[in-house]
């Protein structure tokens, strides 16, 4: 069995594949045909609220087969880093196959050097990585541009904080897109300095896909009124006219109504939220299967 | 696929199929016999707290073949109008196929306007309905009178906070049963008024169903000490001996044991407390199977 | 149907065969053979925290054929005694097969006197029981030892408030074992009198089989610096040394790293705590189709 923690650890060859895998899961499911079911057992570890990443891979548990686990994980000690370890350790114990992990901490490296059967699944890992995230919009990207190469995706918001964009930009650069930063330069510090950054208007004007992050209000509440921020960075009539009539909008979810996206934005048709969301419980799938399957790029082959 | 919000939108010919239906999978199960299995997904969205409801519904599509998803609502701002829709919206966009929620606004009016696939079930709706909930009362009524019309059924307690009083009434008076308010004056308002109103002891005495309310503790505090709640508006061994020895005594649950009943009544054969807990699985299992079919009575029919 | 309330309950040849068929699960596993499936429904009723024991019977539910409903308990008024014959009287008329119950309380004495067709299983009562720990603990010392006559068995730490420490001791005295409990004088009290008491040196240097109980750092606060208990009733290198070379080291979990056991003592071939985790499934299993068989040995023995 496999894990996929980064989107550092995927090839160009992997994600393509897992790309066209959670497409053939789409294709399948369109035209009513039943999947080939894969035995086992996952459990979600959620160390941090969610309603939809939660519900996406539960349902794409389901769909494969896997029988889902119920872990609670309350109030408890058990965000300590140490006891991630110990959890972990216990779960894999019990004979579960597959644990799909959010935490608020960069949690691959606090498992360093320990050894574990079952597989890991990074649902998000701090401000670091949220790869099954990046694997859905570049399938959503992909569904409508037909290809990456010399696209122009700008990601706009608070950079700095953003899992999101950090996978994103990883996993775009890696299949030829150009990946640019925009929003407030507050947040254009450490790592994230290093990619290009431009003006939100030429973001706006340029971009073949404008990738919106969720701004949290309670970090931004001193930098911004929260009703300024679609002036500043958000969509709205105005800068839906400004856009290419080819280019696509995707944001995390949940949208904030009113900052990143007025109710016009959302029902633009070049508003492609809910595909996204769509998209995910598929590539959710290929993910699952890749990692129970060993991460073996043949196996995918033949789907 | 349809949904069901509100007894109002069910006709009387629908009622009844749908009471056999669920009388159906009661015969089925005592003769071990295997139901049809409905593919599909659910999703349990309670606000409000729940242990009955919450895992009648959960057994109910389980027996139907469903998988239920796990959606922990937590305290978040999901408990505001407005993001109900956003998260129905995206379990739509999941692909689950019916969301059974229970709310403490009228979360039907919250999404007016609004387009979904997946079903949607009224499982309480603030004070206004819980269809199911009178739909497992009238199967229990069925089971032991035959039938409806000219059956005289007392509603008793605060009718005015009472969603399943609401919907009780609408769906009895729908299936020609003659329906009357009792209990403290002070729940006698607003919309409630329209029902006739009788005095305690005549609806214990000529009543052939007495379906008594739950108080909530903390609203009635400031009307009675709890103590004499039993003494004025309960039923105990005085009231046991001026009841119909053909009568029967409903209650929702969880009792408050000595309030509405004490424990002599919860041993009377009349009192079909669990018998109701009982039924409401089935009828759960007919109003899902309703609502994934389309709403459609003639499937209905072949049942 | 039959259920698991106690050790007490259960003789030398029924401990057996439960033991027995726990291991062939273990052994179908790992030759890939598949388990027959028994139907049914279960519900896990933890009204304490639990990450290990209410995986453990998830997955062995599941692992069965069994479905697992979700119930939430809260925070709620549910955690008192009368509310549970409440609970389990609504679950048992929903058609709910088998209940696990973890309760503060000791609580099949709740119980005295209902009536109940559902099955329920002991996932801890209180500081009284916690009978399908103990099966575990015996399965890994029969995998290791071969058998449980003449050998030494010393339990060790707060005796006292643990229902870990009471149904091993009454297990393995039934199976022939030896059983001593050793610690801290402060918790040789009431029950646990009864048993013999040896110096922890003694114990460490002469017994079989060793079992550490978590300590509970609340309670000992006043006792012990915990920075002190290793020192004083842990295990560590300097113990390692003292204990026999076929002795084995259990812990029910989760371990208090360098409390009760140091790391170098978890890494140790006889510290048997994952295999602990990985049987208590097993066990599990076949305590769940014993209770669904109505507790019949000649279903087990065919096992």
């Amino acid at each position: 069995m496999s894990s996929l923690v980064s989107i550092e650890q995927l090839d160009r060859v992997t994600i393509e594949r897992l790309l066209r895998r959670a497409q053939s899961f789409l294709d399948h499911q369109r035209e009513g045909k039943e999947e080939v079911k894969v035995n086992g057992t996952a459990v979600n570890l959620f160390f941090e609220p969610s309603t939809r990443t939660s519900l996406s891979f539960q349902l794409a548990a389901h769909k494969l087969g896997l029988k889902v686990l119920d872990f609670a994980v309350g109030n408890s000690s058990v965000t300590k880093g140490e006891s991630l370890v110990d959890s972990l350790q216990t779960i894999d114990a019990l004979g579960v196959d597959v644990a799909v992990i959010r935490h608020p901490d960069n949690w691959p490296g606090l498992l360093k050097g320990e050894v574990l059967n079952l597989s890991l699944v990074n649902a998000g890992s701090g401000i670091h990585e949220h790869p099954t995230q990046a694997l859905l919009d570049a399938l959503t990207i992909r569904q409508h541009h037909g290809g990456f190469s010399e696209l122009k995706v700008a990601i706009i918001g608070d950079i700095y904080h953003s899992r999101v964009a950090r996978s994103n930009a990883l996993l775009l650069e890696r299949l030829g897109a150009e990946v640019a930063f925009s929003g407030p330069e507050a947040f254009r510090k450490d790592d994230v300095a290093r990619y290009p950054w431009i003006d939100f208007e030429q973001a706006i004007a340029e971009s073949d896909v404008v990738i919106m992050l969720r701004i949290q209000h309670e970090r931004h509440e001193h930098l911004f009124d929260t009703a300024d921020y679609n002036k500043l960075f958000g969509l709205n009539h105005f800068r839906l006219q400004q856009m290419k009539k080819n280019a696509i909008i995707l944001h995390p979810g949940p949208v904030n109504r009113d900052v990143e996206l007025t109710d016009e934005v959302l029902r633009d048709p070049r508003c492609k939220v809910l595909q996204q969301v769509n998209n995910g419980v598929a590539v959710r799938m290929a993910v699952l299967e890749w990692c129970l399957q060993g991460g073996n790029n043949e196996q995918l082959v033949s789907a």
